[in-house]
């Protein structure tokens, strides 16, 4: 198994999720130990949620899984990139593609571009 | 100024930084509100050093800074995303273009690419 350090970092290490087809970042989020390997073995990206304290297959309700393409870890092994590919279109429980949709230009906030999903169709709230 | 969620993570958020030219995703690091009002303020990417627990204008030394061409966050406020261009070609330390050089294949480890500079030269070490 490819040791990442999970220990100098409180256990958990930041995860990127990139999309294959395109480059655009989608989003970051945690893995602890359990995560980092079920990414690993399933080819489905994993991480664990910091709010519900539980493991996450990401779109595991919704359909909208990540199809992970490629891993890479960085030079002080404590980071995460993966390459995936995003079913549905959509990474961000907005319904944005990316959950980076918020651009900062002249110290003021624009949100690029609309939502590909309505958030009440995919999670009925 | 655009409030980011430092107080929920310790101080620190992790900032991402992308190539704008090619959209590779050069490195991760951490900024604390210091570094963010730096970064907009100069449109050089500033971080917070955990290992040095100081201000660091990445490149200030070597000239091998990081012009920020665009910001993001995302939807939780507490993750930035810079798009940025990279003088010198290289954002890692060890020479390689981006810190993400290390691949996982079938449960080993490949490295990607030859170094972009010698450290040696840079870092005289």
């Amino acid at each position: 198994m490819i040791e990442l350090a999970f220990e100098k970092q409180g256990g958990l290490v930041p995860a990127i999720a990139q999309e294959a087809e395109t480059g655009t970042v989608l989003m970051m989020a945690y893995m602890n130990r359990a995560a980092w390997e079920a990414t690993l073995a399933t080819g489905i990206a994993t991480y664990w949620s910091r709010s519900r304290n539980e493991l996450w297959v990401k779109g595991r309700t919704s359909g909208m899984v990540q199809k992970v393409r490629e891993i890479r870890i960085d030079c002080d092994r404590d980071t995460v990139l993966l390459s995936v590919t995003q079913v549905g279109g959509a990474a961000c429980h907005t319904g944005h593609k990316s959950c980076f949709h918020i651009r900062i230009t002249d110290n003021k906030e624009v949100v690029d571009g609309s939502p590909v999903f309505d958030p009440k169709d995919v999670y009925g709230t």
